[in-house]
C-alpha cells in the first residue's frame, strides 16, 4: 500500500536502460522496494541480475512508477499508469516536456498524481549494463510540477533526492527552450559540422585534431532517438537555430569581405569570436557558480612526488581553501605550472604566503 | 655554428607562447640548446622559468629558427630571420599555409632556407603556463617543403621527430583547404553555438551538461588569434561554412515541417543525423589523439577546507605521482568526484591504498 506521506518506499521502474536502471540502483541503494519491468524481458533480466530490483509488476499499488522509456512512448505509458492506478504517483524522464504534459493533460483532464521530470545525467553507453547508481549524483534534475497535486509532487522531490540529484523546478516551456539551447542546438551542430566530413578527401582528416573531436562526439549519437527528441521540441530548436543562421550569414559575410575591407570583415569576425568567448564563460562551474567567478594563482611545481600535495598544504596554512586545481605540465618535464582557483580576495594572501615559502608564483 | 647535415643542435624559437615554449620544452627534453626570444619580456621570463631555454638571441648562428608567433606577424618575422642568417633554417608554426609561404617567395625569390610548417595540437589555453613539453607527441605536423633546399627540409623533419610529431607531406593548398574543414569551420561553429549563450535566461545554463562543455570548449580560445587565422584562409573557410549553411536550412525547414508533415520532416533530420554519424565514423582512431595516456583513479571528496590537499598526501604516501588532477564539480552537493591521473600500471595500487585509508573510490 503506497505511503500517503509524500514518502517513497515501493517503486515501478517502466524501462530498464540506462536512466530506468540507474534510477533503480539509486532507489535500491537507499531502501526502497523496486520492481522493474520493460517490453524487453532480457533487459529487465540484465536490470535484476545487476541488483536494479525484482522483475514484474507489483501486485498492490506502489508509490512510485517512473516511466523511462523512448520519448514517443512516454505520454501513453504515463496515461495507461495513472489510468490503471499502479502507483499513487507517476513520473516521467523524457528530455521534451512540453507534449508529455499537454497529452496527460489532455487525456486525464490534469497532471494530478503526474509529475513530469527530466534527469540531466547521460553517458555515451546506453543499457542496463551502463547504468550506475550514482548517475544522477550532483547533476540537475528538473521537476514540472504545475497542476500535480502535492503529495505527487513530494514524491517526485523525494526520488530526486533519493537519487542525489538536485532538483531544479522549470515549467514545460521555459524546460524546453532551456535544453533546446543547451543541448539540442548544440547536437545539431556537432552533426553540421560531422556532415561536412562525411564527403570529400580522406588526407584531410589525417590533420584531425582534438578540437574536431570535442565538437563532433555527440554526432555520433542514435539517429532514431535524436529524431524523436528533435521532432518532439522542433519548435524551441528551430527558432534558436534561425538565430544561429544570422550568426552564420554573418560570418559568411565577413569572409567574404576580408580582402575588399579587412577592417570591416576582421572586426565583424572578432565580434562574434568574443560573443564566444562570453558565452562560453557562461557555463556552470563549481556548485552552479559562473566559471569565472574564481581568481586563479600560477605556480610552479617541480615534478616530483609529493610536491603538489606540499603546494596544497602549504595554502592551507595560509587560511586558503583552493576551489579548484590545474596542471600543465607532461610526465618527464622537471617543472610544471599549477593552477590554483580561489575565491576573489584571498588571492593576494595567497600568493604573498607561497612567496614567502620560496613557491614561484606567476603574477 | 650550425650543423652541415640537417641535424638540430641548436635553436632559437622565436615567440614563446603555447606553442614555442612547448616546441622549446621538447627540444631542451632531447638536449638541444634552446634560445628564447618574444618581444614580451615576460612571456620569455616566464618561460625560461618552466625550463624552456635561456633568454635572448644566439651569438652564433644556429641551426634552426622557429617563428611561433601570431599568425598575421609570421611572414615578415620569418623574412626577417632569413634576411639576417641568424639560422641555417627557419621555419614557421602558423595554421594557414598559402599567405605565409607566398609572401616568403615574393620577397626571396623561392623558400630556400625556408621550410613552411604546422603542427596540429594546440589547447584552448594560451601563453607559456599552457606549454608542455609533449603536446606534440604522436600528433601530425605539417610540412610545406616544395622549394625548399634540402638541408632546410632535413632539419624540419628533425624538428618534427625531436617533438615527437608525425610528418605529414602536403601542399599549401591542400593543407589550408583541409584545416578549413577539420579545424576552422569546426571552430567557427563552436563559437556560434557559445554565442547563443552570452545573452538570456541564466536559468537554462543550469541544465548545461558535457556535450555542451565539449561541443563549445574550443570557443573559450584567444579572439585575436583566431581574427588572425580566420581572416587568413578566408576563402577557404567561407566555402565550407556555405556548405554548411545549406544543412542549416535544410534542417531548420526539416524542423518547421515536423507538424504539418511528420513523415518528411522526420526523414529529412533523420538523413542529416545519419550523415553526422558518418562523417564522425570517418575521423581517425585514437592514433595519435592520446598524447599521454594516463589512468583515472575517481575519488570522492567532501568540499572541506584541506580535503584535496590530504587527498594528494595520501597519495603521496602510496609512492604514486599525480600527473593531474580534475575536480568535477557538482552543483550544490557536500562532495565531488576529483579525479587523480597517474600513470598506467600504479592505479591499482593507488586505489588500494586510499581505500585503506578510508577514502570512497569509484571503480
Amino acid at each position: 500500500v503506497s505511503s500517503p506521506d509524500g514518502s517513497v518506499r515501493s517503486c515501478l521502474v517502466v524501462g530498464t536502460g540506462l536512466i530506468g536502471t540507474s534510477i533503480a540502483l539509486a532507489l535500491r541503494g537507499q531502501g526502497v522496494t523496486v520492481h522493474l519491468s520493460d517490453r524487453d524481458p532480457v533487459a529487465v533480466r540484465r536490470a535484476a541480475e545487476l541488483g536494479a530490483g525484482d522483475p514484474g509488476v507489483p501486485r498492490a499499488q506502489v508509490d512510485l512508477a517512473v516511466v523511462a522509456v523512448a520519448p514517443s512512448a512516454t505520454a501513453e505509458v504515463a496515461i495507461g499508469l495513472l489510468t490503471g492506478s499502479v502507483a499513487a504517483t507517476v513520473v516521467d524522464t523524457a528530455g521534451v516536456k512540453a507534449d508529455v504534459m499537454r497529452e496527460v493533460r489532455r487525456v486525464l483532464g490534469r497532471a494530478g498524481h503526474f509529475v513530469g521530470t527530466h534527469p540531466m545525467a547521460g553517458r555515451e553507453r546506453s543499457g542496463p549494463g551502463a547504468a550506475r547508481a550514482d548517475l544522477f549524483e550532483g547533476r540537475p534534475w528538473v521537476l514540472v510540477e504545475a497542476g500535480s497535486e502535492e503529495a505527487s509532487r513530494a514524491r517526485a522531490r523525494a526520488l530526486v533526492q533519493l537519487c542525489g540529484g538536485v532538483p531544479v523546478r522549470m515549467d514545460e516551456i521555459a524546460h524546453d527552450a532551456a535544453v533546446a539551447l543547451v543541448s539540442h542546438v548544440p547536437h545539431l551542430a556537432a552533426t553540421l559540422v560531422a556532415a561536412r566530413l562525411a564527403e570529400g578527401e580522406g588526407a584531410a582528416l589525417e590533420l584531425t585534431g582534438q578540437g574536431l573531436r570535442d565538437v563532433t562526439r555527440v554526432a555520433a549519437s542514435d539517429p532514431d532517438l535524436w529524431v524523436d527528441i528533435l521532432a518532439a521540441n522542433a519548435e524551441p530548436v528551430a527558432r534558436v537555430l534561425t538565430e544561429l543562421r544570422q550568426d552564420v550569414d554573418g560570418a559568411i559575410a565577413a569572409l567574404r569581405e576580408v580582402s575588399e575591407d579587412p577592417e570591416w570583415g576582421r572586426t565583424s569576425l572578432r565580434e562574434l569570436l568574443v560573443r564566444g568567448n562570453s558565452g562560453r564563460a557562461r557555463l556552470p562551474g563549481k556548485h552552479g557558480a559562473a566559471a569565472t567567478a574564481y581568481v586563479v594563482v600560477p605556480v610552479v611545481v617541480a615534478d616530483r612526488p609529493g610536491e603538489l600535495a606540499r603546494l596544497l598544504v602549504d595554502a592551507g596554512h595560509a587560511g586558503v581553501n583552493v576551489e579548484d586545481v590545474r596542471i600543465e605540465h607532461s610526465p618527464g618535464q622537471p617543472v610544471g605550472l599549477v593552477e590554483l582557483s580561489v575565491s576573489p580576495g584571498v588571492e593576494d594572501r595567497l600568493t604573498q604566503a607561497l612567496l614567502e615559502l620560496g613557491w614561484v608564483v606567476h603574477g
